[in-house]
């Protein structure tokens, strides 16, 4: 790039989520003032998954420095589907817990079906990932509920950035369940124009170049060049893929990239769906890693803190 | 119009609807062979509201036909809400009922939150609406569910006329629970690219006039004018609004139209969402009335004969 060229906007997601978890401060004080005990989530992991393994770990320490109860229950990799859906059930009892996290993946041992039993076990209120069929129902219906939270911390993004939802067109690039539906269904609610696109989309480049505020999320490293982007668009990259070939790097980002520096020192670098390219176009851009990435742990906290909040005026109210 | 000019396709819903029943016949047939009964649909109906009479009697009498039971409970304008809920609940619990219908709207003096209490209380199960935050949640995830009738009609109708859906432009304008926003998952699932637009999309005849498929369900008769329809696209008009404006009608058909003629005889004639003037652009269309609106008693009886095959599917499984 030239000194001359325009660069996008960077969207932190660190300063965000930083943001965000600084807002739950006096909602977690005033939840415990009421009621003798902190907003409590429960989380299950499963087998060895080094990456898991982490995740795990910066969930865990993310309650403590909140305040919030975090109550960690390991199974073995040869564990059964049967403990697991116990240990789920005992969390649904728990007064204490208020949210429930299944880290994903389950030991492949537990067979295909595994994840949608376990997932579909958790009781709607306290699904803090938003994917039981009742909040999705919810989220569609605008009643009160558990939204996923990659698509609500985009939201709560480009809120904080002042980037304008109502009235803009906005595309939304893959139909996942956990976030190209529920993000579509989030810019709807907020009065954007929107349009789903995905694999069978025809010419997809000039549908996608009609955004003023575009989100890819396909997991395809790199996929979205500048002609898939109006100039000036808001561009919301949700691709985490993990790639090793070095080739496919310097194809992507030069060959005096530091990104090589990081292929070397840790073998993989994380390459979201958009091409770098595009930031020589956009208005404004989250970066990978850097962007929505940051956003999740902080949204899951906001969702464990509503789950909290919500199950208390249930109970104020005798509902349940 | 002039002899010269092509006049889109009519896409006749009594026609389909009446191809919809059909199929179910030998459903119903193998159903209560197995079960020693037919399926059977609860009807509630509340107040002395003259649309309300019309549509329940056709309803009932669509379930005699095709050897269905009807079991219909009437409640007087001044019945409580509680008395309805009763019902319901009694419905719920009843092993010959397999699909619920509350017939709106609910007499006034019920309260404005009476609907969201009533249609809640239906077991999803029996929802055959599609509105109970369950069934929509497994619409989006694809599971198996109950759907909308209105937004499953039209992709029935679609598919009896060969209209090709995958990878083909669709634009719903209207984000209503009932048709919009149903009808646009179900459309991209069958890997359509999806649109949704509403009252605060910008340029909206733009936005509209690249669609392949484009549903209109917004309630504002003659609003889609030429200008937002492509050249041979499929305009499917959900609209039906009763217009009793002799001006308006005129202004719509022309002051030659037979519509006067039922103005004059019933003080009312019933105008969609898409006006006169784009049969003369379109490639195919749904006329109003006698398009998109004979198909919901289909998709009703339809919907109940899947929950009466769902439910012995579950309770074959030991789920129930």
């Amino acid at each position: 790039m030239t000194g001359e060229e325009t660069v996008a906007r960077r969207l932190d997601g660190k300063v965000v989520g930083a943001s965000i978890r600084e807002a739950l401060g006096p909602r977690i004080a005033a939840f415990s003032g009421a009621t003798g005990r902190p907003p409590g989530l429960g989380i299950v992991l499963a087998g060895n998954d080094g990456g898991s393994e982490i995740y795990v770990r910066n969930k865990v320490k993310a309650c403590d420095e909140l305040g919030m109860l975090a109550d960690l229950r390991r199974f073995s990799e040869t564990a059964s589907v049967d403990e697991v859906l116990d240990c789920v059930r005992r969390f649904n009892e728990a007064d204490e817990i208020d949210g429930i996290l299944v880290q994903s993946p389950l030991p492949s041992g537990m067979g295909r079906d595994a994840e949608r039993r376990v997932f579909g076990a958790i009781d709607p209120d306290k699904d803090v990932d938003g994917f039981h069929a009742v909040n999705v129902g919810r989220l569609v219906q605008r009643e009160p509920g558990l939204a996923p939270c990659t698509p609500s911390g985009i939201v709560e993004m480009l809120d904080q950035y002042e980037i304008p939802i109502e009235g803009r067109q906005a595309v939304v690039i893959g139909r996942s369940d956990i976030v190209g539906k529920p993000m579509a269904m989030l810019l709807l609610h907020r009065s954007a124009t929107v349009t789903i696109c995905h694999s069978r989309t025809v010419d997809l480049p000039e549908v996608a170049a009609v955004a003023d505020i575009l989100v890819a999320a396909i997991g395809r490293p790199g996929f979205v060049n500048r002609d898939f982007v109006k100039p000036g668009a808001t561009v919301i990259d949700v691709g985490t893929t993990y790639v090793s070939d070095r080739d496919k790097v310097v194809a992507l980002f030069g060959a005096d990239s530091p990104r090589l520096e990081v292929l070397e020192r840790r073998g993989r670098t994380v390459v979201g769906d958009v091409h770098p390219e595009v930031e020589e176009i956009a208005g404004a851009l989250t970066p990978v890693p850097g962007g929505v990435g940051p956003l999740t742990i902080s949204m899951l906290l906001s969702n464990t803190v509503r789950a909290a909040e919500l199950r208390r005026a249930r109970s104020d109210v005798g509902e349940r």
